[in-house]
């Protein structure tokens, strides 16, 4: 596996690699890989000739009290990993090469930015969007590959890649959960303790709402009384919870079709999302 | 030259090209052409295998009170003009292709906009620069060409290449001229009678501005005045001049190095811009 660090030199990859008709699949990270990520990179891996892996922690998608600052870089480990995924290449850019002090440019994709972390962290999507942009002008992927975990930025990147055109195609692969069912993330490694099994509360609260939807409650409000009750302890702080259109984000009114549930926590200082999509 | 519709249809033909190996230049326009959407084509056909050439008014860079319904739509001239240029292909979508109901994306470029035509055509640098990012992921160019009559526009859209890392060069030809300097625009087919007349005054202006330098003058306050009396019959409402830093588009306090010379005018209806590049 090559490690380049110069979009310049990823340039002269990418038009190797063209020029002998292979297709690339590119898997945008922030490091600190899990098993969710590596489910992305093996899924590239069995689709796509090349696989491309970028690491980068993207200082435009942090809030200026979000935890850009001790997110972890666990680089050497990361590395590791995917060269035991046999991913071609690792993209490792500095900030100063992705965002140098004149940058003005702006991606934004509005609605769907609206709902469930929208508010809670202003300027995140675009700050996704933006950097997604320029990784896929770099990497010029056939298809990228991004976890359902993350629902809404997979939504806002579809949205984006759709508006503008860009000829990729877009797949979205199943959150991996460690096997109590605790959605896996780059943050679960700030859990300490008993916060691991406090933040098991936002999957049960979520679980929960699926099982009464799936026992036939077609009333959005009940459902979110039902995970309420599950998040009413002290060990975690709710800051949103929703019953959603899984297309437009945007709450529902009744229940019909598919369902997005989703919701955010706070476990100490951690905060967690996840989401569970319900088909009935 | 074929002319093709569909973003579909497209895809396939830059897809073939590109697996040949063939450059492809690419010059946006609104149609409505003139000698100097001419010149972009022809440097396009000296520098690259394949031009391709798209007409598309673009809605989104129109503000509600503009022009964009009585903007000139001459197909058929157009389509004639570019044959005789050797042009390849001529893309010409639908503005429901283009601008579907559901379109949440928009790219803003910052800080450039501020400044000249930007305050005075609210959105109108947002619409170009999304369309121009659509466009340019459906073509797929190897360079573009821009003419510097839009001079701000030029400006606009290569901050965003750069920004987004768009792997296409930008070309920026001279500004054409009417044998009397008026510059060329689609926008002079609305010009009746004396307007014609009228319009040359803008260039005048900036011309005097030009020379003033030429003769040593720094001070823009000055320089905005020596351009100030020539426009300031009855016949050219001036909506801005601008004695401004080529590269930021911020005015001068002071001139030295390069000075962009900028303004707009209505002449009876009709919106004109014109610009010159003095270097000292």
């Amino acid at each position: 596996m090559q490690v380049i660090r110069s979009p310049i030199a990823l340039r002269s990859w990418v038009k190797r690699v063209k020029k002998r008709g292979e297709t690339v699949g590119f898997v945008p990270t922030m490091g600190a890989l899990h098993e969710g990520h590596l489910s992305l990179v093996r899924a590239a891996r069995r689709e796509c000739d090349k696989v491309v892996v970028s690491i980068f922690v993207n200082p435009l998608q942090f809030g200026p009290k979000e935890d850009f600052n001790r997110y972890p870089k666990p680089f050497s480990d990361d590395k590791i990993l995917l060269q035991k995924e046999k991913a071609d290449l690792l993209f490792f850019p500095s900030v100063r090469t992705m965002v140098p002090d004149v940058f003005l440019t702006d991606v934004t994709v509005g609605c769907l930015t609206d709902y469930l972390c929208g508010p809670f962290r202003p300027g995140h999507f675009e700050g996704v969007a933006t950097v997604c942009a320029k990784l896929f002008n770099l990497v010029v992927p056939d298809a990228v590959y991004f976890g359902q975990k993350d629902y809404q930025q997979t939504r806002v990147v579809a949205q984006m890649l759709k508006d503008l055109d860009f000829p990729i195609r877009m797949k979205v692969v199943p959150t991996v959960r460690e096997k109590n069912g605790l959605a896996m993330s780059s943050r679960n490694r700030y859990l300490k303790g008993s916060e691991r099994e406090s933040a098991l509360l936002l999957y049960r609260a979520l679980s929960e709402g699926k099982a009464a939807i799936q026992k036939g409650e077609r009333n959005p409000s009940r459902v979110l009384s039902r995970m309420k009750a599950v998040l009413g302890g002290p060990k975690v702080k709710v800051q949103y919870l929703s019953v959603a259109d899984p297309s437009t984000l945007a709450p529902l009114s009744r229940i019909k079709g598919s369902v997005l549930l989703a919701g955010a926590a706070y476990v100490g200082k951690t905060r967690l999302i996840d989401n569970l999509l319900v088909r009935i």
